[in-house]
């Protein structure tokens, strides 16, 4: 017998469910698919977390199931009861009879990094935005508005400009890059028709051609030729860094000195192309220290353990979740 | 008996279609619905052209067209042999058997403006592009890559940044500014929502529950608040036109003092917020006259007559048709 907590982390590719013990140890870990019910509707993404649920309790009994931290991202999600019910109906499937709390992306990840109260998150993965965290909430937001409006320095946003400057490239109007033969190879099928502004047509028509979000799935383009010694990329990933230090400054107050926390594919790598740069910036304009999430997972679980002891500071358990 | 031209500009939200004689009188001017193949497709474009060619040619002989020029936004389908074709089959219909000349709506709308070979033309609609022409022909084109990768400075970009601008009003992170409840009553059914943070999910979700490129239908939103004297509009049209002389610069040679045609909702008229600006900042920057262009209409139809008659100027042409 022990008492056991649920920590989740919706994300829109992935999505991981851990149950720990309310003294911090992990006992099992499960991925599932995409179960963001921004990106994926609300049923679907309850019955993906519900179905990790199982997995994860395959061999406990879910009757001891004291707490569940669902993190997500989107606001929207949390204030929607309709959407709150029908991931209760789903997890009462699984015999779990408790009612989740659902926990913004940022704020999870922020409590996977350190379990003081305070402090400011930077999420760079497909889309790009900064938290100020007070008492482990949102207090203010910067961008984080979507592809659409925002998210300048994410992915998407990489994305997008590899494919601005290949074409810039093939016209003449910018460097070359390396990036021209990297995003035609692929965008295109097959090699790039001739002459120029057929070559320009058929990245503009193979863009739109897809689900804008997709233009995420370059950024990696943009790291390696980074690597590679490509000007143009290393450019690029400057104005990222840029970019997403700026989303910082909006979040942070003058001489704050609480953890600043990084997460997402773009910054996470301390060593990577956007993830060094930023981090220059940072040490050149805040203070703070600098700490790296994986994801929300740690954040969520310990939330859960949190919700049982309101008063406790519980950073022996933060401490043990993070093994 | 007379020779006849038939000139058409063929547009994603509205078409026109003149017929004129080959000495440059204009018998005959219809609209029609949008006509792009790029957003309409090209079976549905086709037969909106020869619905509109049987309009206006009902009280003359369709055998006494001699020549047919099109303008149409996008090379692309300039080069795909399958939609000349739907072209000649749908043009047939309305008993005009001529192969139409497909030509760029920067090459119509230039020529709409000017007789003169050389020159650049400026398209800031929905969306935003520079060209260079040299012999009335694309030799140089500055951005126009859509709304997905850019057109920065269209009307798309106005109503994109009217929503970050609003947003950002919303949370404090920028200035306020009249965008803020002018873009949320055209945006959202009924009052904004409160608190704050469900005020800028509410403009999220129904920015990315319509169509992207429907945010070109907020730009009117930005001109009418800085003609009330909105601080934060006015940046925006500077902003605005900032970046249209930017795409012109890269098409302008040093020194050359050809004509630049303007043309598009967004600059057309001279006294408008961005049409007003841009032309203070070209006054400042490149030589030449600067001519406004209602649409590419003219231009098709004087291409249409140039095409009979390749060797000559046509100039007397030209300003009858422009009359």
């Amino acid at each position: 017998m022990a008492d056991l907590v649920i920590g989740a982390d919706l994300g829109g590719t992935s999505s991981r469910l851990t149950v720990a013990t309310t003294a911090g140890d992990r006992l099992v870990t499960v991925e599932g698919g995409g179960g963001n019910p921004t990106t994926h509707g609300v049923e679907r993404a309850a019955e993906e977390l519900a179905c990790s649920a199982r997995r994860a309790l395959a061999d406990f009994d879910p009757g001891e199931v004291r707490a569940v931290v669902i993190g997500v991202a989107g606001r929207a999600t949390l204030d929607d009861e309709q959407a709150r019910l029908a991931f209760v109906r789903a997890l009462a499937t699984s015999d779990i009879a408790i009612n989740p709390d659902f926990v913004g992306d940022a704020e999870v990840a922020f409590c996977s990094a350190t379990p003081e109260p305070d402090g400011a998150v930077l999420l760079a993965g497909t889309g790009a935005m900064a938290v100020r965290i007070r008492d482990r909430s949102v207090a203010a937001t910067s961008d984080g508005l979507g592809w659409l409006l925002g998210d300048e320095g994410s992915a998407f946003w990489l994305g997008r400009e590899a494919v601005r400057a290949s074409i810039a490239a093939i016209c003449g109007t910018g460097p070359p890059t390396a990036l021209t033969g990297a995003v035609s190879e692929s965008l295109l099928d097959g090699p790039p028709p001739v002459p120029v502004h057929r070559h320009r047509s058929a990245l503009i028509r193979a863009a739109n051609g897809r689900p804008p979000i997709a233009l995420a799935t370059l950024a990696p383009l943009v790291t390696r030729a980074e690597t590679e010694g490509d000007v143009v990329a290393g450019a690029l990933c400057d104005a990222a860094a840029e970019r997403l230090a700026e989303m910082l400054a909006g979040v942070r107050e003058a001489g704050e000195a609480t953890p600043l926390v990084v997460v997402g594919s773009v910054v996470r790598d301390r060593g990577g192309p956007v993830g060094r740069r930023l981090r220059a910036l940072i040490a050149g304009r805040f203070a703070g220290d600098v700490l790296a999430a994986e994801d929300g997972l740690v954040g969520a679980a310990w939330l859960a353990v949190r919700s049982l002891w309101p008063g406790e500071s519980l950073t022996e358990v933060h401490t043990r979740l993070r093994r």
